[in-house]
């Protein structure tokens, strides 16, 4: 195999673990005889194109470890993806200047860490530096905490997510039991087009602490169900837990975000105020006259570091690690994938092209039949990535973190 | 002193540590000599009254030590107060209702966890059955997370509260500064009247995550210096993280939520849909075109198990304990308090009415002269508070919880 360095990015919105990955291809890269210098871009492609690199070269183990349960993407993340191009005439100039920099840091092994947008500019790098015969591997390292990338049985950062999901729907489970006459509590969970985190609140099952109801983005939601099922459940327990998906839509395929014809328009003016669980809570305390609450779960879920799965942390790294062992193989033009074989992680690649601009949606069989609850089934499935705690140093009451310096 | 059954009953908002309280009490009652069975009260006054009763007496070490860091109030709470009274004859039929529940159950020690409504029941209960010289000991246990109560140093909940916030915004700030070009994301924090919560976010500092701006409900809140404050951040960093208590005010007292007249009148025309964060985004939003985001750390503020901190479970537990030992000691119609001395904590009682209904907000030592942060002061005061960890048994990835049968 060729000798040279290696180069690694982050992109998309970023996981608990993403730094994790990192530190899986950093040590990895440190370690591995065809690689000299061990770059990360900051600020992912942004980066390469302006020569902004860090060195981890000779980092600390000590940093290393840190890094690798820090939340955010340490070396910066961007939303800046690459045009595209059919012919190497239609190339933009961006491409040219990018092989510039492959050429002056001699770059032979270049890595991007993100989503389905990341790993459609992670072909497109691939296939340009492909046309221009200079010889690099380019592997792609999966991250979300959505879990809506194709191929691979789940992504890394969805784990931690739920885990995190699951924990804190507990939590308010008990919280909100402790008056008997209760309120109905709608707790939104991000997923825009697919409803993996959502699905993610069965979790808290485990210990007895489940939401009465979920709706999922894949499934129409009706109104109408919805506040027969929530008067019911009322009824019969004096409270109402709902967990819902905020990229919810009507059956006519319209967020229910945009939803603004319930009994007034103007009721409705303002939506851009609150997220789809306000617009539930708006519905049932005009509809039922019950006592409502919305909850956002909101950022913490892609950064709560204090509350990591252990096994996602440990996949994320490998993912990492594996990029780099599978292109100093030779391997180019792929993403890392993770394969579930007799209840194990295998790790493989799939072709870059499989998995851009795609999204996995939860298939029905997860989804009960009046599409308000989650199956048992998804347990099988999820139960696995939740495993495992990680104890992360706290300094003076607060967790320790790292900082790469930008 | 007299011997007889102890019970004890949880009231108003539930912390993360309210179960911490009850524990050390419980754990008291059944070693203290003077105490035969020890009795938890459903619903707190409400279960007094209609002598649902759960009894602890014979309770397992195993159980006890989950129920310790459960979230949520284990034995339900309550909104009910009892009716005040000036003689015997203006007492409602609820104070002898109480009494014959008292006399048939030989209830002669009785502990009411809760915050300053709670301890003017408790109060009330207290001077009745020396009324009717039914004798009996009487004391008040403090929980809350807002920390308003006076007298005492701190409440027990405030600490794992502060905690709760100042973790989770070092996790929002290092995902936020993911990207080159941030926003202006807003964090709302609970504390209606008092800002001790909020002013919490600037232990983030300990990591240096701290947000640029804090405020607290105690400041008017003026709008166009907010503007200012937030525009010359931004120029200068690109991003700003706020922090700010829910119950901010302008300076004619009037909560920053109604605050309908900044722009258009019909521009607010909804606000109940969201808080004083989404507002705030709003007003940034449409004055400043920054892009901006609102979080509401909202109810696991207060039920977030998997980060307490030690020292407040320790302290609530000890503060439950001392309850038992300071009223079997002879002691009646006193609060237990905690005083700072030499840096270490002593346990102490006052006068129920020393506490019942009284507010006591952050004093402006604490607060900078701009009024738009947090001195450090500040964190010599609250650092001790949240200090030290709790690692809480998992089973199958989620925190082990227990459950009182109601």
């Amino acid at each position: 195999m060729i000798k040279g360095n290696m180069l690694i990015g982050q992109s998309g919105g970023p996981t608990a673990v993403i730094n994790a990955s990192l530190v899986g291809a950093i040590k990895e890269g440190i370690n591995n005889p065809n690689i000299e210098k061990v770059y990360g871009a900051i600020n992912g492609v942004a980066g390469v194109l302006s020569e902004v690199f860090y060195d981890f070269t000779t980092e600390s183990e000590e940093n290393l470890e840190l890094l690798k349960i820090t939340p955010g993407a340490a070396l910066g993340s961007v939303r800046y993806y690459l045009p595209d191009f059919t012919s190497l005439a239609s190339a933009s100039y961006d491409y040219e200047r990018l092989l510039e920099v492959f050429k002056k840091y001699n770059i032979r092994y270049f890595y991007y860490i993100g989503g389905n947008d990341s790993m459609d500019t992670c072909n497109k790098i691939s296939r340009y530096l492909e046309l221009v015969n200079y010889e690099a591997y380019v592997i792609g390292i999966p991250k979300t905490i959505d879990n809506d990338l194709p191929i691979t049985d789940h992504t890394p950062g969805y784990g931690s997510a739920i885990k995190y999901v699951a924990t804190t729907m507990s939590q308010i489970n008990l919280d909100t039991s402790s008056y008997k006459e209760g309120r109905v509590t709608i707790v939104e969970i991000m997923g825009r087009d697919a409803g993996w985190l959502a699905a993610g609140a069965k979790l808290a099952s485990i210990n007895n602490s489940a939401p009465d109801l979920i709706y999922l983005p894949e499934c129409a939601f009706d109104v109408d169900k919805f506040l027969v099922d929530v008067e019911k459940i009322y009824k019969e327990k004096r409270k109402v837990l709902v967990a819902v998906g905020e990229g919810i839509k009507t059956k006519d395929g319209e967020y229910l975000l945009k939803y603004r014809h319930f009994k007034s328009a103007d009721s409705f003016g303002h939506l851009q105020l609150g997220g789809v669980a306000q617009v539930l809570c708006e519905i049932v305390g005009q509809t039922l006259h019950l006592p409502v609450r919305s909850i956002e779960l909101n950022l913490p879920q892609r950064c709560a570091s204090t509350l990591l799965s252990k096994t996602d942390v440990e996949e994320a790294f490998e993912v990492g690690r594996h990029a780099v062992i599978f292109s100093t193989a030779g391997i180019t033009d792929k993403m890392v994938i993770m394969k579930r074989v007799n209840n194990k992680i295998v790790y493989d690649v799939t072709d870059l092209s499989n998995v851009a601009k795609l999204i996995k949606t939860v298939p029905s069989e997860f989804i009960n039949e009046e599409q308000n609850n989650i199956t048992d089934k998804f347990l099988d499935y999820a139960m696995p990535l939740i495993k495992g705690e990680i104890i992360v140093p706290f300094e003076n009451g607060l967790p320790k973190v790292y900082r790469v310096k930008k």
